[in-house]
């Protein structure tokens, strides 16, 4: 016999998703339970994107839970576009005039969101086993987990790429869209202090590196790497040795080094499920869709649906009307798709690939060029970058 | 025995490149003789490009030469992307501001230009057999032709993709960058009025299709059709069946059909030689690059080769120095990589690609819903279209 609880909404996933859904619709006063298989200190020190855009800053404000972000962000007006032996900048405040984007470490936002769930009393559940969502097809919904049931009105499935939310869908409801890249980034987590003030954006001959930082004392590199890449090849001073040679490629440009905290391959993918919902469960961030960090782009498309399903939540209690609950798939994958393109755009446009002939080689130098060199196309890298304005 | 005439520069090819250089050269004093192998009426009756970027007639002006061209010549000052059930103009009045296209054919222009240089007591001859050119890697290069030998300068290889000058360049000298598209362009002439007043480029499932015009009696389309493509497999009512079912696809708009005058298929080729000279033979045109007709970039590049080689010919003849002529090659060819790039860009926003899977497929009408809806993306194409400014 399970022991069953009862909320508005199901969340599966701690992740930044689930933990600002459960925030903002806290705030309309929607209740909800979180479940995160991960233990609390997992989630909070896994690394993952670290580039907040605009809108994602301005949400996380008008939510109250940008305190720190404020305080320790670091917002960054341009990154550098570095190839053929000169950096040019995409320089935002030029191109988009008052936006920016804000360096803060994907862990240190689900940090301040998890501590502004608790204080607010909010229902975080960690190292649940099993969780299962179940019956969304029908108007009551619901999820066991560990031995336990839980009854809500809607799941909302924020479990990431290898959930269980998507997979919980009947066969033939969704399409599913996917591309993979012939290549893989080998991320690393250095104590040093960044080299540049802003990111840089590498192509070399022998592969695209970017250089990024966490914090004026964290830096995070990434290189590319054969998509089978074993980590164990990667000692620390082939990292460093291979970071100098795509990034010390300009005159004066040296890399500090030192301490590698952690490194870890990621595989390059595009996915999309479409449509991101089925009856009463709604999927956001990952669990619809993943694009190839080049754009950073992942964490503030998860961001930008959750805006979109809380308001359809809000209409959904206030009303009874499904309509925007219906919608909220068609209103989420018009940004889903731009950001696709976008972060396959910056992909190609960076990347060597290895099966490209010459000429595809000169189109993408020649693309590189016109980039950096025409202001309307610099722009479009710029208003992709910074988030093109929600609808 | 061979007969011997002596000129300044050599010029292989009466087309547009050639014509036009042998013009721009007599204005500075310079002369030459332009070698054709096709008779005055085949290459004033060749049905080629139509689109002239701004700088072409800006040039075709400045060389007196625009005199029929802008009486008859089209100006527009937008194009149509056509899509997903919805037309979307790209609006050049708003995107570049004082930049247009002239709609004019190009052998309008090849009339022009051997109008000018007959009245002005140029020397071109038709039906040449035989064309070679010698001793270009020395400095007493020299021309045979049907038994008769033409001491020059320089020699200018205007002579198209299949001409002569290129592949008389020795082996070693050059590097060749190719690109084949699995589709060709089935283009039709026909006696109808234009159905609109602009271009229309249109992106359907069953492919790509062109409105064009050449006058307000004349049309000119274009349906893209497999590479190797019979036009004995389109008869009137095929292509006009299938022009409606790629055009009329917005309410109200109707397609006017009538008599068609020329139907013939277009291979979809790019291709770039580097450099485009050795010793003192320059390529211009079409002999040193080619471009799928998308951006309708094919004469304007053209007729940017012309202007850089006049000015260093020119330069040569006023100092005796080389240093214009030896940078001839590099001078052109950030301009024709930018058409390269863009042309390119063109025919895979607008062309459906069997090998295409659905998620690139998905790709591409985010992509045109990008392009139609962000000003600064917009401007990129428009900006190219209309044609950047010369350096």
């Amino acid at each position: 016999m399970l022991r069953a609880m009862r909320t508005q909404v199901g969340i599966i996933g701690a992740g930044p998703a689930g933990l600002l859904l459960s925030h903002l619709l806290h705030l309309r006063g929607i209740s909800s339970v979180v479940l995160e298989r991960h233990s609390r200190a997992y989630v909070e020190r896994r690394v993952r994107a670290g580039v907040l855009e605009q809108g994602t800053v301005d949400t996380l404000t008008a939510a109250g839970v940008a305190g720190r972000l404020r305080r320790e962000g670091l917002p960054h007006r341009g990154i550098e576009l570095r190839y053929g032996g000169a950096g040019h900048r995409i320089a935002f405040e030029e191109l988009v005039p008052g936006r920016t984007i804000t360096v803060y470490g994907q862990q240190e936002v689900v940090k301040d969101l998890i501590a502004a769930r608790l204080a607010d009393g909010g229902d975080i559940r960690f190292e649940v086993d099993d969780v299962v969502p179940h019956a969304a097809g029908t108007d009551r919904p619901y999820l066991t987990f560990g031995g336990e049931r839980l009854d809500c009105d809607f799941i909302a499935g924020c479990d990431g790429f290898h959930g269980v939310s998507r997979p919980s869908i009947p066969a033939g409801v969704l399409t599913e869209y996917e591309r993979e890249y012939p290549f893989a980034w080998l991320g690393i987590l250095a104590r040093v202090a960044p080299s540049a003030d802003e990111l840089i954006y590498a192509r070399t001959d022998r592969g695209f590196a970017l250089h990024s930082m966490r914090s004026p004392q964290v830096s995070r590199f990434y290189l590319q790497v054969a998509p089978d890449e074993d980590v164990a090849a990667w000692p620390d001073e082939r990292i460093w040795a291979e970071l100098k040679a795509r990034l010390e490629t300009v005159p004066g440009f040296e890399l500090t080094t030192g301490e590698i905290m952690e490194k870890a391959v990621t595989p390059m993918r595009s996915f999309v499920a479409e449509p991101m919902q089925y009856g009463r469960l709604f999927l956001a961030g990952d669990a619809a869709h993943i694009v190839p960090p080049t754009g950073a782009k992942g964490l503030n498309l998860a961001v930008a649906d959750v805006r979109v399903l809380t308001a359809a939540l809000a209409e959904w209690y206030a009303t009874g009307s499904r309509e925007a609950l219906d919608g909220y798939s068609r209103a989420c994958l018009k940004r889903v798709w731009r950001a696709q393109h976008f972060s396959w755009w910056m992909t190609t446009l960076l990347h060597t690939f290895e099966e490209e002939d010459a000429y595809g080689r000169r189109l993408q130098l020649s693309y590189l060029d016109y980039v950096t060199s025409s202001p309307a196309a610099a722009t479009t890298l710029a208003e992709n970058y910074v988030g093109l304005p929600y609808d």
